[in-house]
């Protein structure tokens, strides 16, 4: 009946293996396999591992959509970079957040899915995925403005950890930050404490937290009138706004750019208007990343954890999947690395 | 009943609506509302219409888990790089892919999802995630070796589009490919042309379709002796293996390199070795990225057509998803893009 039959062995090989198949081969009912996939607490140890080895000889793949809907899991983990792709792949930040996130993950057993979103047309289509069981919580980054989207997943009951603090009233779910104001705050203080008296700053997007949190820390520490530019983060923004801040101040003579990028772009605006750096205008950057060292000349900045704050928002998220609490959101503190820009 | 019951209110407020809610909302039965969840064609226009309206009214979200049972269909593509996330950011031909599948999709209704993976043990997990129904389909580049993963997704009946010819026997599944041989020929034929004698090349991994056939068109045009070195389409790896190269044939007066990291590398080896490019060594590239023509000198390249290509593997997975046939696999043609390098 088996082996001798050519036909349904050659139907076996075709057609992938169901349950039934798993609950023939074990000798067992269809719902003592159901119940080992789903780790009931009903299954005999003995049981379970006839079943676990009839699973492995026949090759099944249990139907993770059949599971979600009694077990509510899948194994995913999704993580929601705000921003076009364009922007994920020309911003250090982002990319040192999914080599972490992704570095965390690769000894669990846990898909990391990477969706980038930002018009309301796809945060829509997003939160209609998201929430159809398709994973089983959310990192979300660079979140601009009111932070809808993460506050309409937690609001499901979706386990959600946001990089950065929300900006939203009202918004109560976990995050890990970097200190923003007090890195801001240090690298004004150190232009101060070098002789500089006329210190500008380029800040980030004023809807999202580290564009928001940076000015502050300037403002705080500022030793005479502000002088603000603003831009996106950005190469070429910060360029553009290093020359407007020329024009309006020409006897500046430092500036705290709130990104590497941006510091790197003032730098060539200010080659090009004949300003030498350090000489001239001190620069000190944010972040920390790659650029920062590669520069000319090297660029004065603020070191942040990316690599932690990716790691601590993966093990806060995994924790609440497995229903081990709310966690606690955590602000991750700053350095300041001085290089030769300053 | 409804409006003067303040308990029955918040209760609905707290409690994402349900089928049963959509239901009684539109005055038909629980069948009714599945059905145009559904798009039975059993369900006449006017029901339809007061169903749609109904679950407007109460902003019920179908479970997607429940439906996928149904329709399979999630609405939603994976991308799969078959390389670790660091690589996804260091390398500009993958971050072109990204985009143009991203902006291919962005007016479907369509959630891209991006994996990377490298190790066994993570395609084991990814594939049980896409063969988990949580996705529709999947489009596969960089990959490596027998292209296995592919191969059992394709086996498994998801619609699956690859980037680059495979490599594996009796891989029959649909591709998107650049003409690397006749690249890496015309790239070889113009060096010749010049004058060059001695031309060398840096190959890319020979377990990779772009490695394998950029090192053929090679092969087909050099005028003399082969002169061959390994990399692995990196800036470091490209700059060590034009040091071998130099070592071995300290006479060579050019050199194809398979991809422009790795001519950059190589020009950075060769200024460093006191070469100078292109008097003494012309080098030529192929992708044609931002970086060649930043280079100092700008690089000539072999431009390949990475949007179309992303474009068009987008483009012919949406087609298999809907049912629409197998496709044809394509070719994409190259040009030869002359700068100052050679």
């Amino acid at each position: 009946m088996t082996r001798t039959d050519g036909r349904s062995k050659v139907a076996a090989a075709a057609e992938p293996p169901t349950l039934e198949t798993v609950a023939a081969v074990a000798g067992v009912s269809r719902a003592t396999v159901s119940r080992v996939i789903n780790s009931s607490p009903k299954v005999s140890p003995r049981v379970r591992e006839v079943v676990e080895a009839a699973i492995a000889r026949t090759g099944y793949v249990p139907n993770r959509a059949a599971r979600t809907l009694v077990t509510r899991r899948t194994d995913s983990v999704a993580l929601v970079v705000q921003e076009p792709e364009t922007r994920l792949f020309g911003d250090p930040y982002l990319s040192a957040i999914v080599r972490s996130v992704g570095a965390e993950l690769a000894d669990t057993d846990n898909q990391l899915v990477l969706m980038m979103v930002r018009t309301a047309a796809q945060q829509d289509r997003l939160e209609r995925y998201l929430r159809g069981g398709h994973v089983d919580g959310a990192l979300l980054v660079s979140l601009h403005g009111d932070d809808s989207l993460a506050g309409r997943l937690h609001d499901a009951g979706m386990p959600v950890v946001v990089g950065g603090r929300p900006l939203g009233p009202g918004a109560d779910f976990v995050y890990v930050d970097a200190d923003n104001v007090g890195g801001a705050r240090a690298a004004v203080e150190h232009l101060s404490a070098r002789g500089r008296r006329r210190i500008a700053t380029i800040a980030g997007p004023q809807d999202m937290c580290a564009g928001v949190d940076r000015l502050r820390g300037y403002l705080d520490a500022v030793p005479g009138p502000a002088l603000v530019a603003h831009a996106d983060f950005g190469r070429a923004g910060g360029a553009a706004a290093m020359r407007t801040l020329l024009a309006e101040a020409p006897d500046l003579d430092a500036v705290f750019a709130a990104s590497d990028l941006m510091a790197v772009g003032a730098m060539a605006a200010l080659a090009a208007a004949g300003r030498r750096v350090p000489e001239d205008v001190a620069v000190v950057g944010f972040d920390d990343a790659d650029v920062a060292g590669w520069a000319e000349p090297a660029l004065t900045t603020v070191r942040q954890q990316v690599a932690e704050q990716g790691r601590l928002m993966t093990r806060l998220l995994l924790e609440r999947i497995g229903g081990g609490g709310l966690g606690t959101s955590a602000v991750l503190g700053t350095t300041l690395v001085e290089r030769r820009s300053s």
